[in-house]
């Protein structure tokens, strides 16, 4: 099983590598790509028409602004996109947002919240635990994991 | 292979529909149920505790204003959940559109365009596709058809 | 009388305290709960659930984000949820604040200004004031202090 | 046990009829009056101030476009106060939403969503249901038969 | 000639001290005022209603989020208002503004730029200008003035 | 005393309409111009230029989507221009409200509500309040009316 | 000379249409295209591409919702491309906008109004006029046109 | 060639200064100056109207707030004027932008992203490369030379 993360630009890989953490965390292989749909389209193009055929199952485009990566992504390559908002230092990542959700119709981009890098990669996996039982039974683990830490945390705060 | 679609009104159904028809179209199996977050928590908890189970492979939520039945979906169950925003009479959707895809760090919802049914459907036949290859073989299909569609739009514009 | 404070993150509490500091003043007990909508529903629910029986008579919700704790309560108790939309990262709160205030016909939310922490428990106590007439004697003089404390301030400035 | 419904123009009653209806169907008292912050500042003053011994309980204030009718009654009366934020002719409501709810410290106004009327009786009732048992019965009730409505709605629209 | 500046809270002034200092170049008397029109409601309508006879001729109310203050001023007093919407921890200013300038039919408040307390001041000027000459004229030099420092800026820029 | 309406298109006049009626009521002559910033630049600086040796008092100036035109006429006039925002096709009138309010220092627009075209007159009449005894009594007269016919209203809806 | 337009759904063709319309007044001559960023990526590509050795000077890419059009042909072409951001059934356009105008730095789309296609031509009419005296000169004309259409408006109204 | 960068504030130059770098690095003589539409409005009516014959091609106008200069400029001159939104220290920058792009039909200013100085250059040599095939040419390399960048930057981060 294989993931990829695409990132508009470097700088956006502060917030994308809490996204490469959650992989390491769920075993799943991923490779991370600096590809930009303005700069380098036909990059773009390649690498959304040979994602498939190189094994990748799942694509995460991180993009800012007027965030067209993921849409871009989407257009080419039958695999499932999830689309990643990046705060920028105007609009308060509004713009981001609505570039990478409003896609029309036939064309969808599965999206997560502004900055949610950890989310695009759980959101990864559980679409991937479709196929693989044991993605499925980590994501109930990582789920029963992060219940008793809040539990926990109550415990100790009400001690 | 098998979806299911929980609506939050039964007022949501002529967009919702519109995913039932993609479905269809794809030969995916998928019950819709009328399901609300704030007025049946009880029976939301239920359907998401035993989706998975019941061999729901992937759930599409419609809701909204506050739209928080996809968020409660996907607090429970370990399966995909792809949130469908719907505009109201304020707020020309922003409410639900933020209400869906917000989601803290930990429950990802994979968020479509407000109203976007057809997308939503569509992005769970992506996920599914993961799994079965006839689906992803029809959705590079779908790709082709709907591409020379415009093609022969813009032809026929054009002579 | 009792009140009951649940806050989605330990990282709302410098905000929260605010509240505690107001239940203090009037001499309303109150308990803190970290229990979150999407990490804890199980916790969440049963939270709600018991909250009337272990006498707890109004509850303040401090969420962000997509914000559904406050709505998620309300659903099942039948005591009044005050919301308390905390600001997040991204969108200087509004994303918490449709999420909390836009509930569905059936459900309310008391929704208080974004991170509003003293006025959620002001409310709390007005509501409280309905059944114990020395809450609502402490109100009055809350307010006449509130009035005395600007007078003075403006005598000063204007000295 | 009694409320209040002051409307900040008679064109906002359409919308507002939905409170009483709900008040009649809990059986509370309500009276309804036409007070504008702005055209009737005397009035609304002297509302606030005399409601309390008039035997009212809790003030639901509908108004529209720079709301400030809850805030206005807040600011005298130490009973709580429901801000029902009215949609206008431009900015969909969110002009009125943020005139009530973002009010400032010392001051609460317990808001609802917009055109949310139903809600704003039904957060009344729950106020009410602290003082009197036979309320938060019936709000126990309301959301049961809300809860089988949905189910059986559900149950129609699967058969 | 006599303006009044009213504030909401003490922390406003480092903004509207600029208002002062603008007065001041113009030889307007002032006087400025901390009066919050939920917390001392009483002072704000007897401000109000007593600020004709006292010889002021404009006011300008300096407010933040739910910024009642100018709106409640200008439904008592007969002169004109002046809105200075302030920018608080949240929301960017936007509530500020709405709640200042969306005033209902027959209750104007004049409202200028968030932050804007030169402008506020200014705009005053303009209008005791419409009945002090000498204010008048003093306007065309401050505006002459301004022309020529920025034609100064730029001669400079370009030497 | 005189007033001057411009309007930025003819189609704007529907609205403006009603500032016409206002100032007949109060007894202020007006003319109202079709000038456009953007396609008639020297009209409208030539008509800043002379409009105060025209024997005008107080400009309003309507106009929608990037609304320069108060801010222009502002530019070159030392009188009080009054902005009135109008709601065009798009973005609902948010973006004439920005346009017009958010002056840089130095050069105020007074602005009202979206589309508040009573409102811009009823500004202007309290402006020029300042120098006209009789206009000021006017508008207590007018503020003493619009009380007593909301009273009435009142009282004829609870009768 | 030489241009072309690019609309990324036939349903823009009536707002599309107005552009044609002073294309063909100032003589300019036009090539309308159905063809999607994210429906048919190829020929997006290869228009873009191939549209300088085709003779066309300036492109207008028409589009709505997450309208990634004009981004994806300006990645490609080294013309000058301008969007035409058009508004869909949800958020008014302001997904459209944001998504055109917030290009990231080395890529931009020269962006007119939400729905202007006339703005858009005139924009490509003045590019085109750097090159050709002739449609410089027209646009002069235009602009006196214009002015004297207003101004005889104006004669009109006040007759 | 030549362009003219005008600019609202000379606070604004630590942005636009970028704009002047990638005319320097395309060769194309820029000059730079201070004029502001509301202060300064009879330099830039003048600017504007002899900017065609002092041999300027393009202009562009960076200006925050109520962002009115490029309109201003775009009114007078028939050169195509590039509006620069620029973000100040309320709201985000968007009062800027749909100041600057929402103009009303027959005076387009092509608007680029908020602080988009570099890309309103670039967009100003996509202007002039109609008539400088050089100028086309620069536009070429630097478009590869991006490229090339960005997948160095990828196979740097791969390797």
């Amino acid at each position: 099983m294989k993931a990829a993360i695409v990132m508009g630009s470097k700088s956006d890989y502060p917030v994308v590598q809490k996204a490469e953490d959650i992989f390491k965390q769920f075993g799943v292989a991923c490779e991370t790509r600096i590809i930009s749909a303005h700069r380098t389209p036909k990059v773009a193009e390649e690498f959304a028409r040979t994602a498939e055929e190189k094994g990748i199952e799942v694509i995460i485009a991180a993009a800012g602004k007027a965030a067209h990566l993921a849409g871009v992504l989407a257009a080419t390559t039958p695999l499932p996109v999830i689309g990643l908002p990046m705060k920028s230092s105007t609009m308060d990542g509004l713009d981001s947002l609505l570039s990478v959700v409003q896609m029309p119709k036939g064309v969808p981009v599965a999206t997560v919240a502004i900055d949610g890098a950890e989310n695009s990669a759980l959101l990864a996996v559980q679409m991937l635990g479709i196929k693989y039982p044991e993605l499925r039974q980590k994501i109930k683990e990582y789920k029963i994991k992060m219940e008793q830490d809040i539990i926990a945390l109550d415990a100790e705060f009400n001690k």
